[in-house]
């Protein structure tokens, strides 16, 4: 991509610019969450609203051709055919409770699909990047190449996905399919979860009911560290839905059997 | 306690040097973990077992006189009537993954329960303390008053617990009946779900199947932050197995209620 070195210096912007809007509100008494579903509970809150309007002021001044889907304040056409993909607070739920697992997430996609993204933690102060030839995570100065672990075994394998009761039943029972031959299974991860795989220290992610700000980030990084990102059929994952992230073929192979038997 | 001042230097150097051990292994490759159980996974490593001897040596340094009862080592006697209770890596599943939910947990009692104790994150750098007048969250030098939320009314409660099939059939079973009724339920925290209550973040963590040594710190951490920790009777917890901490004690007696019915 032509002004590359462009686009990554706007998407760490933007990190920087989300996480001043929502670190004040971390933690504090008083946050207060709307609830978007009439039954059940999807918070949102004013950091939310404030990290993605700090995200789309950086792109007026930087970037004012690329079209934005974001998901607070929806689409924005564009012209130049690149499309930023923002989720300011992937995993509210466990913002809400204070734990760090949450992140700002940046995807920027062109009609191939994902092609830069970046997983944001401002609390722990980890930025995990991928594509246009980045793969490192960041913190306090110190740059760590990203590169999966590359296991193969199911058994060696270890899971992650944000909530046990995954999806509808069947994907439930497709996941538990896969959750029965693993090494070890963990819960509540939200978008760490795809920095960790990066990072070469789990294996495997499971994820359904996905919208496309959810995954175009976390994306761009597990496939710049060399694991491979689709939906549950073994097809482009860049839309969201059904999603799942391996470290190596063989195991992307063997789970996507067991998720379809 | 006559040597409170003593006693809390020599927490915090326990916990500096149990920090000092455990670190250079996070995130490693080539992190052995062997495995404690012949069914299943009860992983253990080189850092767990380094992070305790560190910590016994302070002890012995400092204050001989005391017992010890630690995950690692076992039981070592003592004159003085005080057992320190040490858990070097609690969470060994996260600290294998990556994720920074484990802590390492420091405990004092006498024959009246705990009256003190630490839960430490290396990686955050978070320290929650609890116990002989300190009731306080120090980070990067910046100490901030535990304080749990008094949050009284099921649906507005934030609930946590470590692993989704937590204990029995029966006790999962008992656990899903406070599931059903509380705002948002969230896996996977181990410890770390506790320093959150005593932040005044969630207002329920239920655990079963808990050691001495998977407690002791966490219930001086809630109770100095104003909280209550019993077991699932409404009984002494310091021993653990079923273990219920509730941000109110209207919320604690609602939980018990649900979890007994």
């Amino acid at each position: 991509m032509q002004d590359a070195d462009q686009i990554v210096a706007t998407a760490h912007e933007m990190a920087d610019a989300a996480a001043a809007a929502i670190l004040p509100h971390f933690r504090q008494a008083g946050l207060a969450a709307d609830n978007k579903l009439l039954e059940g509970f999807d918070p949102v809150t004013a950091a939310d609203r404030a990290a993605e309007l700090a995200m789309r002021e950086v792109l007026a001044r930087r970037r004012p051709a690329d079209a934005i889907l974001g998901e607070e304040f929806g689409t924005q056409a564009g012209e130049s055919g690149l499309t930023w993909v923002l989720d300011p607070i992937d995993g509210t739920r466990a913002f809400l409770c204070g734990a760090a697992s949450w992140g700002v997430l940046i995807g920027l996609t062109d009609d191939t699909g994902v092609r830069y993204g970046l997983i944001d933690q401002p609390y722990t102060g980890e930025r995990f990047e991928g594509g246009l030839g980045r793969a490192r995570h960041l913190r306090a100065g110190i740059e760590t190449p990203l590169s999966v672990r590359g296991t193969t075994r199911l058994a060696e394998a270890r899971l992650m996905t944000t909530f046990p009761e995954i999806g509808s039943p069947a994907e439930a029972a497709a996941f538990r399919n896969v959750a029965e031959h693993v090494q070890l299974t963990r819960y509540g991860l939200d978008c760490y979860a795809y920095g960790l795989l990066a990072l070469g220290q789990i294996d495997l992610v499971i994820e359904a009911g996905l919208q496309a700000y959810d995954i175009a980030g976390p994306l761009a990084v597990v496939e710049a560290a060399g694991g491979i990102v689709t939906n549950w059929q073994g097809g482009p994952a860049h839309e969201g839905g059904q999603v799942v992230a391996a470290a190596s073929p063989v195991l992307h192979r063997a789970t996507l059997d067991l998720l379809n038997r």
